[in-house]
């Protein structure tokens, strides 16, 4: 990727400060800039950087006033923030959709189809009856199962095995190492002490805009199916287990896991490393806090909880200052104790 | 997959209510019934879905009494959950059965050598003097290191990664992503506190019946095995480390860790996120709740523990209890010594 | 592999007591050798096993003496430990170095290079504009996203995924399944409660002399880099989120959470399955214990510290103490109350 700082300033509707024609071809913070980067001003904190930077072209507002020279050239903009995050929007969709064709190696089963702008990596294997949307893009060394759907515009990167007959949205990026579909964890025990397998046969449905992170694990129902709900977005290694539902828009950080049939309402938060135990509800706007245990229904709204086993927020601070307090009690109960037993004396 | 009123009442042993060349080519739960689907009803709770379902057709006790019509073929079978449970199974086998060849794109190394009904997906990689069984099923991607041993029957999916000299045994399952036999985590420091490897020239032996979850990694010992007993089921993200072993029928669910040269009883049962620091004896039936962390020998057969650190389960629960009671002790204290106060100054 | 006894000794500085030209091909531990094995005996706590080993060599120390008869073949030496570690760590070298060449079915992009002795296993896809330093072994199914850099001696799993970006420095080994460069969890809501993406444009650098284990995940910076310095080692499945860096020669074990931006200096030590918060700084030589949470700055060196949240190790053990004591001082309490009530009646 190249651009002079006239380009930069016509897709922003901005004006150049400087050599018209200075290229950069990566983008760097201010503080750590060098030569080729293109940079943004925006919080008055960070001013004293532009007289020092080496990038080569700097965003910055409107009103921006120099009180010293400065080697970059400037493009000068309403909202330089807003701007940059315009231009990194640009540059990760011109990444992504650089990437077209079919390539070495590929492995395609019968009845599968791909529409228009379709990218597949180096030995990715799809298997039959696969149904491909618009503008998909597969990463090398992807496994797509017999009887997969995937939505227009989504991004599988490399490595990422989707088991049989998962259904993905459109618009969904998975990363990673991700792990889509792998049988339930469900055995049954015999009188010896054996377990055996419950077969697994249900799916995955990984709804519109969803953004699996690295390494997770999302496992197929053992009827009927899990279902990650439109915009959700799950983080590096999350553990999402058999008949599992996730409300729309809830965030969820890395290592959590959530067990077997519970569902989880819409819009919540998690932190990272929680775990929540099987067939419970969650409600709507739930926040959990990080390493947060969860082996009852919380059926409240908005609520936040912490701790293992989880309380509400305000009861979690209250029980940690309490039980910080035991020593300072013991005191005082000796201290009864003891003049008790002296005045019991006289 | 596709299957008549008739075959599954010849199957089962049972008799069909309505046409027998009713079709179904897959299965779902009463209440998520369509057309070609195949459903059962055992518990009476669900009993009025059978007067709505749109499965194609239904699997009853021979006892069941509809009380208005039904448009779904009945098959009555003696126990309806056992059928089911009968025909789920068959059709895991078939699925899994249904696969065999070698594909396009698989590299066996020298002195490899597979037995009948061996199937191996695309761009599978075999080492050197790998030894593999009847009947394995080896899915895309597989990466299979020299030396390997892999018993009859067992099932590979997608991605799995067998470092050199494991040995799998029969009718193992192990699922995509899932790492064996990767280095121990072995550093000794020198005296400017750099930490320098440990070779790890052991190996991983999994015993016959043991499933392994997606993502899961076992190392290989430092000398000798780390070993998976007969049995033994790993979800999702379990971590064991080099030189522990796990005795026979032990499950363990996701993202829990044991850390290196723990031995683990038989027939325990830990819950999520549990982690077991290293070198310690886990007795046999032993049963940790989730996020349970174990920095002790735990010896009494049969008991259960929770909390970090942890604790049998009574002491568990009166810790819980005696800790939400300080506020209320607190106020006691205080009256006492008001009270006390008081009487003092008269 | 195939060593005699005279080899080893000559190898060792060391003299042979037996059969000089009895062979090994293995390596055992003494108290489980067998023939063809190699063992050794330092510590005298296993002395006892020397006159019952089935190993076919065992070196001992030079002051070692028998008081029955060995069938093995001995080789003493100086110090039998420090010789037993140099002959592993010549054997993992041997395993490392064994494999070179371009195996088929390999994929190199444009404007790729790569130095004298490398090894690339079957079905690798290397980008554009990868530089690879002499004697890397990258094993099977590897990805290496555009751009990227590996220094020298660098050993790569099969199935390692790289995204475009990252920077790999010298004697680094990466473990399978170990995803570097992923996207970080960056989303920003809109007023629908929607997340939209953050762009993730950074990159990652591990420098030299790291171990990342099996399954273990490192994000991407946003702006910048992910940086993880020299010598330090990640254990499985170890979650280092985007913009963190991490100090020289920091050990974290398995399942270990660290959230976005965190600064953590150099020599600590993190047992498994702690969580850090983002934004924070943890001094050096920190020590965390297993499943810590630490939700705040850690600015004292050398501390320890343990639970969730996070003591130092002092507070920790006495928090214990203090809440294992409140239904002693619940009783104490009650007999205060008595008395005083019985004393209030007189």
């Amino acid at each position: 990727m190249e651009f002079t700082a006239e380009q930069i300033a016509t897709y922003l509707s901005g004006t150049v400060e400087g050599n018209t024609n200075t290229i950069v071809t990566n983008i760097a913070r201010i503080e750590e800039g060098s030569t080729g980067m293109l940079s943004f001003l925006s919080n008055p904190k960070y001013t004293p950087y532009i007289y020092e930077t080496k990038s080569s072209i700097v965003i910055v507002n409107n009103d921006f006033v120099a009180e010293k020279p400065i080697t970059a050239t400037l493009v000068r903009v309403e909202d330089a923030y807003a701007s940059f995050a315009k231009l990194l929007t640009l540059y990760q969709q011109y990444l992504q959709n650089s990437k077209e064709g079919v390539s070495e190696y590929v492995v395609i089963g019968k009845g599968s189809t791909y529409g228009a702008h379709f990218f597949a990596g180096e030995f990715v294997s799809i298997g039959e009856n696969v149904k491909i949307g618009e503008n998909v893009k597969i990463y090398p060394q992807v496994y797509i199962g017999d009887n997969c759907q995937i939505g227009d515009n989504t991004v599988v990167y490399a490595g990422v095995k989707l088991y049989s007959d998962t259904q993905i949205g459109k618009s969904v990026i998975i990363h990673s190492g991700a792990v889509i579909g792998a049988d339930g964890f469900g055995f049954a025990p015999n009188s010896e002490n054996e377990y055996h397998k419950v077969p697994q046969i249900g799916n995955v449905i990984l709804e519109d805009y969803v953004e699996i992170g690295a390494n997770a694990t999302v496992d197929r129902a053992t009827i009927g199916s899990t279902i990650v709900r439109r915009g959700v977005k799950l983080d590096n290694m999350v553990h999402v287990a058999h008949n599992v539902e996730i409300g729309e828009n809830t965030v969820i950080a890395a290592q959590t896991g959530i067990s077997g049939s519970t569902k989880i309402g819409r819009n919540c938060m998690f932190g990272g490393q929680v775990g929540i135990a099987g067939h419970l509800h969650i409600a709507d706007n739930v926040k959990l806090g990080a390493q947060t245990g969860v082996g009852v229904n919380l059926r409240k709204e908005g609520e936040i909880y912490l701790g293992s086993p989880s309380k509400p927020l305000k009861d979690y601070k209250r029980w940690l200052i309490e039980t910080h307090r035991i020593e300072q009690l013991t005191k005082r109960i000796a201290e009864l104790e003891k003049f008790l037993k002296e005045k019991d004396k006289k």
